[in-house]
């Protein structure tokens, strides 16, 4: 089997040492260190530091199961509800400390780095776009209380989601996603 | 009058500094720069930034109008909206860029400065029982449907308020609290 490159090394090592220490938290030496490669190697790959934490955001999405959302051989609010539940499972699997990466990465960047800004707002609204189209689906086939504004629920889901993985940093529990799935399956989208 | 002490002058002016460029995004040198205080005289005054930035904290809250959510004179589940409309009026005056300092803190910092994450985790705490009382009264008043779990539900709405200030720093608009002040107030406590 081919040896990773050094880009790649670099990269997928990133994604963990941002995730973990965030991108303020972390210097371009702490990166190179946790990928074993030499520091001098760093600008041969990537153009800063801003370019690398956009690419380990891309890497940390895929992981995120895009294409659970758009499964229509499972009825629109169970797939909803499998998505966020795939979410917390992989949450919780980092430990409590670690939270989303959207929103550790829009606290910190999004005032000084637009690159990054531009890139999490794409990200945000097809999040909230492929949302909203499972709830049109659930309305559709009578899950959904039809009158519910779907983009406007969509957008609240994904952005309560988000502070529930902010305040799980603190709690150290999962309190927090119980609290969100409890709530948004029991209460919001009965 | 009296001139301002200089620790005084000091904490007042850190308020800014942190919430605008984070705790990680600015050095000691920068905040007291801001101040237009001695860089040499932080320590006569302060442990380390982590004490200023508790102190911060706090002056921050203050600011919050913590006193509307307990004002008995105002119908509860009017309060509260008066409460999240305050808390929207303030993002909003502040411009986009700096959402909320308490999802700022927790996405930066809970995790190497377990004094701050004690801190938020009271600040979150003493919020959250605040909403939960009001939501009780508003229950006993039938302005609530009386089947949710007060406490579980004034988790979500804070959770979901942080989330909401994290969004708003990448769409820029106030779209996210629009979202968050209709789906709160005219879908689920309807």
């Amino acid at each position: 089997m081919a040896r990773p490159s050094l880009r790649e090394k670099l990269a997928s090592s990133a994604v963990d040492t941002l995730h973990t220490l965030g991108f303020k938290g972390c210097s371009i030496q702490d990166i190179t260190d946790a990928a074993g490669v030499p520091k001098g190697s760093f600008f041969n790959h990537f153009e800063n530091k801003e370019d690398l934490a956009i690419d380990a955001l891309r890497r940390y999405l895929e992981g995120s199961r895009p294409d659970m959302l758009f499964d229509e051989s499972v009825p629109p609010l169970e797939r909803l509800k499998n998505h966020f539940t795939f979410l917390s499972e992989r949450l919780i699997a980092n430990g409590f400390e670690r939270g989303c990466m959207l929103g550790l990465f829009s606290a910190e960047m999004a005032r000084e780095y637009p690159r990054m800004r531009q890139e999490l707002r794409e990200v945000f609204d097809r999040w909230c776009s492929g949302v909203e189209q499972l709830l049109r689906d659930a309305q559709a086939k009578g899950e959904v209380d039809p009158r519910h504004d779907a983009g406007q629920l969509a957008r609240f889901l994904v952005n309560s989601w988000e502070g529930a993985t902010i305040r799980l940093r603190i709690t150290q529990d999962r309190q927090p996603i119980d609290d969100f799935l409890n709530v948004a399956f029991k209460a919001l989208l009965k």
